[in-house]
């Protein structure tokens, strides 16, 4: 039996950048399908009273160093060779975001997002620039003119809107967040319990 | 080769308890040689800023009921039956810590924090009054008298400080703090990981 993983998303979130790196070892170990769902962070920040880890934690500078080296860690366990630190960090992603929104309507949203993600995570874009987002989605091979028009319509606001309230109401309270049937998993540091919950179920 | 972890720990955490109690586990499977230090996570909090999740994240209930969700997994998946939460919690052990601190002075360290740990978390024990962290000892075939009058020494006092201030010195913010080798390690969910850079060392 194939399992499935609800994963919500925002490309401007290292973390979950990572998260969906490793995942895609998973997914070949055991099969499962990630099914990933654009929201925006900001707004679950903002409606569950939560903050970015680099915010909340920002006069605790031995967390924040301690934070950086599970990081590396991560990234030398999953060997994301790829990876460098976009220098716009954090990045806003309102419009990449709406985009993704706009391109599920579009159908093409397994083009989308990996496209951003590499964008910022792997080749240092700032995606917050119309232009340059525009660029990757047409690199991507998608219609990056017709996608950031759609970013302007109130139903796209609107839907991405009702999908990070319904992100929240599962119980997120930041990314990535996963759920397993309803078992909610938060962090990048969850991918090996998922693993292991796939192979004991 | 026996491997070593320094394990700093305060029996005031909840966080603590179940990784120590884990931890006998993978001691078991692998050898390794857990040394406890004794420290006053207070110590800790205050010098680097820092905060209790709890605390922390008061004002962020989703994220205190996902604390819950992994502390009940991380019960469940090492079938610690004997847990019950602390009714006095959080408890001061400012008292627990220093008589752990002469403990070590009169060598019978190995036997008063599995006796305080269990008294916490597993009898429901308020330790931070005198008469009962005394019996609690007592029970434990120690000194209680003796240990908790020794205290009361300026020499107990500025070694538990010392203790702690050593910990913050390697990186800590929190606990469980743990250092294999130089490699540092934060929280109860990283004994998955300390087993598995045993296994690969």
């Amino acid at each position: 039996m194939i399992q499935k993983l609800d994963f919500y998303y925002d490309v401007g979130s290292p973390h979950t950048y990572f998260a969906w790196k490793a995942l895609q070892g998973v997914s070949k170990r055991t099969g499962l399908d990630v099914v990933m769902h654009p929201v925006l962070i900001g707004g679950i920040f903002k409606t569950t009273g939560n903050q970015p880890p680099w915010q909340a934690f920002g006069n605790v500078p031995h967390k924040i160093k301690y934070m950086l080296l599970e990081i590396e860690r991560f990234i030398k366990d999953h060997n994301l060779v790829d990876f460098s630190f976009n220098s716009a960090f954090p990045v806003n992603t309102l419009l990449a975001m709406r985009a993704a929104i706009a391109a599920q309507e579009a159908g093409t949203h397994d083009d989308i997002y990996p496209a951003v993600f590499k964008a910022i995570w792997e080749d240092d874009k700032d995606i917050s620039q119309p232009d340059i987002l525009v660029q990757v989605l047409n690199e991507a091979g998608l219609d990056g003119a017709t996608l950031i028009a759609a970013t302007q319509t109130p139903e796209v606001k609107q839907a991405l809107m009702d999908a990070t309230q319904a992100c929240v109401d599962r119980g997120a309270f930041g990314l990535p967040t996963f759920f397993l049937g309803d078992e909610m998993y938060f962090g990048k540091d969850r991918v090996w319990q998922i693993e292991q919950a796939l192979q004991t179920a």
